[in-house]
């Protein structure tokens, strides 16, 4: 069986066909030029093999709700050329075959449980820090969608004392998206994130407020792995950091499994980068079924 | 059918009988002594009638974990007669019937999911401010449970500009339990919360910190409908400002059907204190099926 996979993000489209072990047999990358320029070089690659069905773990806001009218929607991307984009149609009706859609986040979610460092497990967050700080859920086996899908990113944390940094997101200011993201480090020393890295202080208060969102979402969820992804996790001194501080801030209140050994429970991707366009494989089995 | 119920807490141990209905025919009050005293009292109640199996929505924390050595248990509690307590095996042992076993505010929140205001939903988070701060989950139809059962009254929230009251938790200090149960607000004033109806500027405060916990819940878990209950939810000034201020920190960010009938959306509980009890029957049908 041969899947269509399609990790769609705003700079460029991951194009791919898979099988059901998650193996990618052919890849090809387009720029994320035009819907009308890029969805139909997207559907010409697609044409050439027999696939089942095809998977999507998009670039967002999308319309996730079943039934609604913009369902398979790009909607209220900065984006401007892909607001208020249906995606999902346009492969459904070329193509003929079933469409699984997700997010992004959720598509390497689905990835990692299914074929990576999460296999097997029920509860698991993934969280993706860069230019954005995206979150997706499993829950008891299934991916969290409820009225939207989780948008934790823009979770509410306790400052740092003595840390008066007005954060950089435009709609909350000092969320953790607007706190911890990319764009935020830069603005806050004034040099990029990746010249930073020989900067300890940096990385240090960056793991200090990763934490206290992971903290927060061990509480509500009981995540049995946390996996953190994204270019700025890329900084991999900032996982032991993170470890430690998730660690003292918990204090002691919390005595779990998966707490007792920290470095599988809070981790990296697993599938070098390639755990978004295999979660999107598993998308399109998923729509096959 | 006849079902066993029992709401477990601290103080009181409610036991009833209800039928598939949600009706609840007797009850029974007993104080919360020892489990040697107290437990037997609660088996001849429920010794008294046929029932097929008993529900048990207890005050914790609670050991949930099938197939632990100590499933069934309440276990760090700081109430020390019932630490290390076997709950579940002395009512499966004298009334030969299955045991159905979950928290207390996931009790609450299984009433009010089967027969209150939820009724129907799958995406519902139940939140009880007293003594202390609990809270339920509901994802896709499913309590969660993962590692641990949410402990999501130890959230950690940002602190209000100028408010330096260090919070009452002796784990976190000023994490939302540690700021908003009754006795924090008791320490932060000098006067118990019930005596402090008429100062706006005391639920204010209160709405504020709760909110932001909200604000987190809704960005996490997407519900579809907030309960809120518990003693100090009964300064019902409180939903008025709560849905305020939680409308206000979202920031228009997320538009979503939920949040525009906020009346509707963060709400106090339906059945008359009885969702508890109720919760317990159906924790029982579960158990039986």
């Amino acid at each position: 069986m041969l899947y269509g996979a399609l990790e769609a993000g705003g700079t460029k489209m991951v194009c791919a066909i898979g099988d059901e072990h998650g193996h990618i047999a052919e890849r090809a990358v387009f720029p994320t030029r035009t819907p009308s320029v890029t969805i139909p070089q997207m559907i010409d690659f697609y044409k050439s093999y027999e696939i089942e069905a095809i998977g999507i773990a998009c670039f967002g806001p999308i319309d996730l709700i079943p039934g609604s009218a913009t369902y398979g929607y790009i909607t209220s991307t900065p984006k401007l050329e892909w607001r208020n984009t249906d995606i999902v149609g346009p492969f459904a009706d070329a193509l003929g075959v079933p469409v699984g859609f997700d997010t992004d986040v959720n598509g390497s979610l689905l990835g990692e449980v299914t074929w990576g460092c999460a296999r097997g497990l029920q509860d698991v967050v993934y969280i993706t820090i860069g230019t954005g700080v995206g979150g997706g859920v499993m829950s008891g086996g299934r991916l969290v969608h409820g009225m939207l899908h989780p948008e934790l990113g823009h979770m509410l944390i306790p400052r740092k004392a003595g840390d008066d940094h007005p954060g950089i997101c435009p709609y909350h200011g000092d969320c953790l998206e607007g706190l911890v993201s990319g764009p935020s480090i830069e603005r806050r020393y004034g040099i990029k994130a990746a010249e930073l890295a020989e900067r300890p202080e940096v990385w240090e208060l960056e793991a200090y407020y990763i934490s206290e969102a992971l903290v927060n979402l061990i509480l509500t969820l009981s995540p049995q792995k946390i996996i953190l992804g994204g270019g700025v996790m890329h900084q991999e001194q900032l996982f032991a950091l993170i470890r430690t501080d998730v660690t003292r801030m918990l204090g002691d209140y919390i005595q779990a499994g998966p707490l007792n050994d920290m470095e599988s429970f809070i981790v990296p991707p697993s599938l070098n980068d390639d755990q978004g366009i295999m979660g999107a494989v598993k998308l399109a089995m998923e729509a096959h079924i």
